[in-house]
């Protein structure tokens, strides 16, 4: 049995490539329709109603597209829209936060995990009450990090102002003695060189995008929704603006050159 | 004979308060009515036909507050969406990019003019163009300083991190021997003390906020719509999302508190 129907995911923007990325390597096989909501990104500075608006929209846009899962590749939208999401549509949809949550309480040994994000995700306190319902004693510090999303989009990876500024932000958790560190934003991945560094390599990086990628080809195989075709998946991408820019952004999210499309009918 | 109508100020996000602070030094009778469009900031990365929409709307937003004149604070805006708007409204509506062009042109002795701004205006070549068409053969060298934005809106106006991200953004500016730079981002005056040091003291910093609201006096002045009731102007500022955020950035904006409504019906 086989299910050649797509992964759909959404993000406000480029970030959740990363998420792409991991569903890639995990599910070779599976197609996906990505889009990024690039007319009216970011969310992270938008309340609750806002951003569950415009996840509603892009539900309904990736569902247009046959897909047989979503993933909500925002910590923004995430924590903020997925409850609701979940009540309106009958396909399985996962966040970036509960995956991320549930294994960085796995890999503790400590019990002492970081977080970090952007403003509005540590801010929503989403990672603290997703650990928390694991209902498993442990102690959580957050960090928001504002600088990163647009360090990352600018490009510098790896740069000694990216290591400074790295070293600002995470004074306070280096202090808290913490084990496990959430990188609880989708564009963090791509600094984990220079956060790793900054942590030291006694503090395990819990890639959100990877843990949801995981979770994902769980619920495929538990349900039989699986592509066994063997084949390569194929990927679309969509935006709601300015598909140029979003193709240079992902080129060092993906590595490779992407074509993309500009979705009619959203963000208007 | 006085005209006791507000003027209309609207920007992306935050960045026009400096342009409304600017306007409340030079006309300190007007009343303003600011509108942020904070549910869909920023504007930087969207198309002209997207930019120009959402400045559409927020024109309409004004002008229900019967105001007399318009200043686009965003470059973005000002660059890809102004003559559509001038052409729409019969409300004199002005933009940043022009009267900040007019006074580099004015001030440079030696004819080479530096620009800074964010991607989106770089590539534009909105300043180019604006100071091109003064004939006056001038060279212009111009830079995107992509990292400037999200670093006010951090806090971090005068650190050393700052002036490290200064330096390398400038160097090439400064290898042009230009004598006149034109801040062309609404965010950008509040780092004036960085990049006045990484500049040096022979280069003239040119602040767009206050050319424009100069120009303002000019347009009421002429036309005989001045306030001159003596009494210092009202400010009401609106948003198209999240007031709590935009009153906290605001007081670094303008160093007060302030105090800010939700707009109905735009941003939908």
């Amino acid at each position: 049995m086989t299910d050649p129907r797509p992964i759909g995911i959404f993000d406000s923007g480029v970030g959740g490539l990363t998420v792409a990325s991991r569903v890639g390597e995990i599910l070779p096989s599976e197609h996906i329709v990505y889009f990024g909501d690039t007319a009216r990104v970011p969310y992270g500075t938008k309340s609750k109603e806002t951003v569950t608006r415009f996840s509603v929209e892009n539900v309904e846009f990736l569902m247009r597209h046959d897909v047989k899962l979503i993933i909500v590749a925002c910590n923004t939208a995430s924590s903020l829209g997925l409850e609701f999401l979940k009540r309106c549509f009958r396909v399985p949809i996962l966040g970036v936060i509960e995956p991320g949550a549930r294994a960085a309480a796995r890999y503790t040994r400590t019990n002492r995990i970081g977080v970090i994000g952007t403003s509005a995700t540590i801010a929503s306190g989403a990672y603290e009450k997703a650990i928390a319902k694991l209902r498993s004693g442990k102690y959580i510090f957050s960090q928001s990090c504002p600088l990163f999303v647009p360090i990352v989009e600018e490009g510098w990876l790896d740069t000694r102002i990216t290591r400074d500024i790295a070293s600002i932000y995470l004074k306070g958790l280096r202090a808290k003695n913490i084990d496990t560190l959430i990188l609880g934003c989708t564009h963090y991945p791509l600094l984990k060189n220079v956060i790793g560094e900054v942590m030291g390599k006694s503090v395990r990086l819990v890639d959100s995008a990877e843990e949801v990628a995981r979770e994902a080809r769980g619920i495929l195989e538990a349900s039989g929704l699986l592509n066994n075709s063997g084949r390569p998946g194929k990927q679309k991408f969509f935006v709601s603006d300015e598909p140029p820019r979003f193709i240079k952004m992902a080129k060092r999210f993906l590595r490779r050159r992407i074509k993309c499309v500009k979705a009619d009918g959203i963000a208007r």
